[in-house]
C-alpha cells in the first residue's frame, strides 16, 4: 500500500475509506508498515481527528485484528465496565466482584497505570500471588468459577490495539478522542460482551480534563458501540480530586475491600454503585436504575461481593485470606503525616498532583518499563468540603524510601487549597453523555 | 532526552529551546532517538509550524552535525546557487560553470530527481562517466582546477539533513516551509560559501504552488542565512509551465549547453541570467544588476562557460566531448509527435503534469529506488503564448519502451490548454522576496 499517500490524504483533512483503515490496520499489525510511518499518521489523526465512520471503521479493524471471545456457553448476561481512569480509580475492584455477584458475567480486561494514572492490574498484582497474564483457557476457566475474571490485555485479542497503544505512548499521540475511543472498545468488544458501562472521568486527574471533552468522548464511544450492536452505557464522572481516600496500589485494595464489606468512603461508594446499578439494567437483570442501586447494596450487605472478590482471588492464583488480613499485602516502612497549616475547609485536592506525588513515592510509573511499589502511597483523611484544623492530618504518607518523601510533600502540599469559608463537596455524577439527538437526560 | 515530551511541546503549539533542537538533532543523528518519534514530531512541526527563531536553530543544528568545508584556501568569492526544483529546471547546469567562468567559486551540492522534479544529479549523470559521488578531496581538487564541481550529498555534510529528509519523503512531511528552509540551507551553508542566490519556483511545477508561499518560504530562507552572517538573495520565478523546451535528463543536458553556446530558449536564459547577475553581485564581482548580466552575457560569448562546462565533466569523469557531439549521450530509440488538434494560441502547458509525464516515460522516479532512464523525456516545440495551428508539433515524446508512451501522451494532452485568443507568456521573475523592515523591492 501507498501509505506516504494515506498518511498525506489525512494530513490534509480527508477522511479515510473503510478499505484503507482496515489495510492500515492489517498491514501495520503483520508488521508491513514501518513505525515511522504510523507515528506520522497518528499525529496526523491527532490534528484532523477521525469523522465517527472512520473511527467505527478503525475500531472493526482493530477488534477484526485478533479473535473475538466467544462466551455463549455462559448462561449469565455478559456485561463490562470500563474507566477511562484517573487518580484513586479502584472501581472496578469493587465493581466487577459485585456485578457478578449480582447475576452478570464480568469478563474484564484491564490496563496498567501510567504517568499519574493507576491501573487495576497493578493494584491486583499488589495481592501476594495474584496473576493477571492468564492464558485465555484459564480466564474461561475463572469465569466459569467465578462469574468474573480480571486479567491483562492478551496477544489474542485485538493486538493491533496493543502495537498501536504502545507507539501513541511513546509519540505522544495518546490525547486525541478518535483514537481513545477506538482503542477502548475495540478491546472491550473482543471480550465477547453483551454491554458495557463507561466511567469517562473528567477533571484535572482525568484524560479528559473539561466536560466537554468528557462528553464528547462518550458520546463518540456510546456510538460506535451501538453502531457494532452493543448496549453501551456511559456515566460521566468527578476526577477533581482523588477518588475515595487511598492513592496507591496496596492501600486501594484495602479500600476496595472495605467497600465490598459496607464500609467505603461514600463517594467511592456512590460511584460504584451507580455504574453497577446500569450494568445490571444492561443485563435486564433489573428494569430501574433504583432497582440496580438495591441490587448494588444488597450484594454488598450479604457479603456475595467480597465472597466473589476472594474467590476471583483464589482462582487466580492469589492469597484470598488478604480479605479478611490486611498484614498478608505489602505495607510501607513509613508514614508520614502531612498536616494543615491553617483552620478552614478543604477547597481542593487537585488529583493530577496527588497522582504525580504518588507516583514520586514509587506507586506509579514514570515509564512503560518503570517498577512499581505494591505498599507506598497516600491515604487522605480529609477531602474537599471537610473541615480542617491547624495541625490536623490532611494525609498520611506511605514510603519506603524515605527519600522520596519531600518531593512528594511538596507537590502535596501545592495541591491543597484551604478555604476559610465553607465549600461543598463536587457532585460526583456530572452526567450522562449527550447523544445526538436527544436531550441532556437527567439523573434522576 | 524526554522525547515524548518534546513532541508534545511542539504539538500543543510551543516553542522548542534552542538546547532542545539542538540535543534532539543531535540525538536522532546518532542512533538515540527512534524515527518514529521523530517522524511524530515533524508531523507536529508540520501542522504547527516553527518560529524564526527555531527554524535557524534547526538549521544550524543539522549544519553542525557533520563538518563544515574550509575553503578560504580559493581567492575567488565563494557562491552558490539553489533553486527549489521544478520541471525542466536545468539551470544549474548553466549557472554553475558561467558563475566560475566570471570569476566566482561554485562549489554546488546537488540532489537528486524525485516525482515530477528533476534532479541535477539525474541530470549529470546522463553524461557518459560524469560521477557525482565524489570524497570531499576530489571535490577541493576539481575546484581547484575548473572554479566549480557539481556533487551529491556526502556522509561528511549535514548528515542530519540527509537523515530527516529521508524520513521526510516516506511520512508526508516535506511540505513544510520551515522544514525546507532549514533542510536547504543547513547543506548549502556547509559548503563554506560567503553568498547564496535561491530560486524559489512557484506555480504546479513547483513545490511551492502559490506566489505566497514561495514569498514565505523566501523570505525565512533569507532571514535564516543573513542570520548566519550569508549573503543570501532571492528571485521567486515562474514554475507555471516546464522551464526551457527540454524534459528530460540527457535531453536537458544537450539544452543547457545549447545555452552555453549563446542559443538557448529565451525563457531558461532569462533565468539564468538573472540569477548569475545576482551571483556576481553577491561575490563583489560586479557593482549593478546590469554590470552581472552583462558578464553573464560575456562568459557566454567568449566560449569561456561552456569550456568550464566542458572542463567539470573531464575532472570528474565524464567524456567532455559532449559538448561538441550530442549523439555521445543516450538516445531514445523512439520519438513520437503530439501535434496541436485546434488552431489558436498555447494558454497552458501545466507544469506538474509535464514533469509527471516525463516521469512515467522513465525520466524520473515514482519512488526513491527508481532507476532513471536518461534518454527519455519531452521536448516542447511550443510555449505558453505561441500560436499554434492544427497539425503542427507541440511536444516531441521521446521513449526506450512504447508502452509507456500512451498514458503519458494522455497526461500531455490534458494539460495542453489552447485558447482561440492571443496570450501572454507569463513572467519569468515574480519578485524578489520581501523582506522584514523593508519594502518590496522592484527589479529593475
Amino acid at each position: 500500500m501507498d501509505t506516504p499517500r494515506l498518511i498525506r490524504k489525512k494530513r490534509d483533512g480527508h477522511a479515510l475509506s473503510r478499505e484503507e483503515i482496515f489495510d492500515f490496520v492489517e498491514c501495520y499489525t503483520r508488521g508491513g508498515i514501518p513505525d515511522y510511518q504510523c507515528s506520522a499518521l497518528l499525529m496526523a489523526i491527532y490534528f484532523r481527528g477521525l469523522e465517527p465512520r472512520e473511527t467505527a471503521d478503525l475500531t472493526e479493524a482493530m477488534l477484526r485484528s485478533g479473535q473475538v471471545l466467544d462466551l455463549s456457553e455462559f448462561p449469565q448476561p455478559k456485561i463490562d465496565k470500563h474507566s477511562t481512569g484517573g487518580v484513586g480509580d479502584k472501581t472496578s475492584l469493587v465493581i466487577a466482584p459485585a456485578a457478578a455477584a449480582g447475576g452478570l458475567l464480568v469478563p474484564m480486561i484491564s490496563g496498567r497505570g501510567l504517568g499519574h494514572t493507576g491501573g487495576t492490574l497493578d493494584k491486583l498484582e499488589s495481592i501476594p500471588g495474584f496473576k493477571t497474564r492468564l492464558p485465555l483457557a484459564e480466564f474461561r476457566r475463572v469465569l466459569a468459577a467465578c462469574g468474573v475474571s480480571l486479567i491483562g490485555q492478551t496477544d489474542e485479542l485485538a493486538p493491533a490495539d496493543r502495537k498501536l497503544y504502545a507507539l501513541r505512548d511513546v509519540t505522544a499521540t495518546v490525547e486525541s478522542i478518535p483514537l481513545i475511543s477506538a482503542s477502548i472498545l475495540s478491546k472491550k468488544l473482543a471480550e465477547g460482551i453483551d454491554g458495557l458501562v463507561l466511567d469517562v472521568k473528567t477533571g484535572s486527574g482525568a484524560l479528559m480534563k473539561s466536560f466537554e471533552q468528557a462528553r464528547e468522548l462518550a458520546a463518540r464511544m456510546v456510538g460506535i458501540g451501538t453502531a457494532c450492536g452493543k448496549r453501551v452505557q456511559e456515566l460521566i464522572t468527578d476526577m477533581s480530586q482523588p477518588l475515595g481516600r487511598a492513592v496507591g496500589n496496596a492501600l486501594e485494595v484495602i479500600e476496595a475491600i472495605e467497600t465490598l464489606r459496607g464500609r467505603g468512603p461514600c463517594d467511592l461508594v456512590e460511584v460504584c454503585r451507580e455504574l453497577t446499578a446500569r450494568m445490571f439494567l444492561l443485563g435486564d437483570l433489573e428494569r430501574s436504575l433504583e432497582g440496580g442501586r438495591a441490587r448494588f447494596d444488597a450484594v454488598l450487605a450479604s457479603g456475595r461481593a467480597l465472597d466473589s472478590f476472594a474467590r476471583v482471588i483464589a482462582e487466580q492464583g492469589g492469597d484470598p485470606r488478604v480479605t479478611e488480613d490486611y498484614s498478608r499485602l505489602p505495607a510501607a516502612r513509613h508514614v508520614d503525616s502531612l498536616v494543615a497549616r491553617a483552620d478552614g475547609y478543604i477547597a481542593g485536592l487537585e488529583a493530577e498532583a496527588m497522582g504525580r506525588a504518588s507516583m514520586m513515592l514509587g506507586a506509579g510509573r514514570e515509564r512503560v518499563d518503570s517498577v512499581v511499589d505494591p505498599a507506598v502511597g497516600l491515604v487522605f483523611e480529609k477531602k474537599v468540603g471537610d473541615p480542617v484544623r491547624t495541625g490536623e492530618r490532611i494525609c498520611a504518607v506511605y514510603s519506603n524510601d524515605r527519600g522520596r518523601v519531600p518531593a512528594a510533600v511538596q507537590v502535596i502540599r501545592a495541591a491543597i487549597v484551604i478555604s476559610p469559608e465553607p465549600v461543598n463537596a463536587p457532585p460526583l455524577v456530572l452526567g450522562e453523555a449527550w447523544r445526538e439527538g436527544s436531550a441532556h437526560r437527567s439523573l434522576k
